[in-house]
């Protein structure tokens, strides 16, 4: 699978500099299904022997993720949502900062959904600063929970994310680990023996 | 699968009044992948004999839905991305009035992926006041695309969508019409025969 996804990116995503990498006409914003069923079926098996209870995710991009995960593992999963202001009862929140919109934004998971007895597979399409699932620890924080592990579909290891969950101690498993990229060179991923 | 529908919608829905119904716990915040997964496959052979080319659908509610019909038809799906303003080039764009945020927002999808030669499911998890739908159908109208059907999981066939739909002569199918509702009483469904 990890080789494979990254044959599919280098000849599927554009790289329109050293920073940004467009994957949005087959992972979030035209999706092809097989592929995320691919994906799904590979982060399942990988976490197959762990106690997970839950897969969470964050709307909009890693929900069809998170569904081909939870499928394949038997599980539930939760989407955080997103939202301007804090104003509910009865909700985890936290905010986030978006280095992508450059603006802060809610987000929330309804009490009922996550406990002090969920063991919490956390995922996402894309890995960049790690905005989005610092946010998603937090509300796993609040509710108690345990985290299992972090696992994104591609992960820009020349961004501070993945150095971030590293050094808080938590697992991360990135399918396609970007080194560095360029629109001359191409993506030049960190290979890992499994 | 409609029977089935109804008995999960009777047994896990929570009807708080005449107007509203929860479907969190398993559609659409928590989501139980199963039933999304017979949800796919259901209205994926309802159409099987349809040449649809693309799934669309509107982020975030909709996006496992679309994604569940996409893989059982084979085809790709998209998901309209919801935005602030309309600033963006190379997007079709058109903005929705949200009748439960009382707010207006923009949705937009890349020119790329909608043209002339797609004949195009529409796919949402719930049709009330038909608002985001009739965003699609603006979208498909700007792309020039064909529409082949709106299939949602649920109906609130008392709110104006559906009637919208009809008057318009847009093809619907929804697996559970809700005729009425009310915490005290439960779900009445219009009952079809297929």
């Amino acid at each position: 699978m990890t080789k494979d996804l990254q044959d599919y990116l280098n000849k599927e995503a554009r790289v329109l500099s050293d920073k940004v990498i467009k994957v949005n006409s087959f992972l979030n914003h035209q999706v092809h299904p097989p592929l995320i069923q691919a994906i799904g079926t590979h982060i399942a098996k990988r976490f197959e022997n762990e106690p997970i209870t839950k897969v969470l995710t964050i709307e909009a991009s890693g929900i069809h993720i998170a569904y081909a995960v939870a499928l394949a593992l038997g599980v539930p999963f939760v989407y955080a949502k997103k939202s301007k202001a804090i104003t509910q009862s009865g909700v985890y929140s936290t905010s986030v900062y978006s280095f992508t919109r450059q603006q802060k934004y809610e987000i929330a998971v309804a009490e009922e959904f996550l406990s002090p007895q969920d063991n919490v597979l956390i995922v996402d399409d894309i890995l960049a600063e790690g905005a989005g699932v610092r946010g998603l620890l937090e509300i796993l924080e609040q509710a108690d929970a345990s985290l299992v592990a972090v696992s994104v579909v591609i992960e820009k290891s020349f961004q501070n994310g993945r150095k971030m969950l590293d050094d808080a101690g938590y697992p991360v498993y990135a399918l396609a680990r970007i080194a560095s990229m360029s629109p001359e060179t191409g993506i030049k991923f960190i290979e890992e023996s499994e």
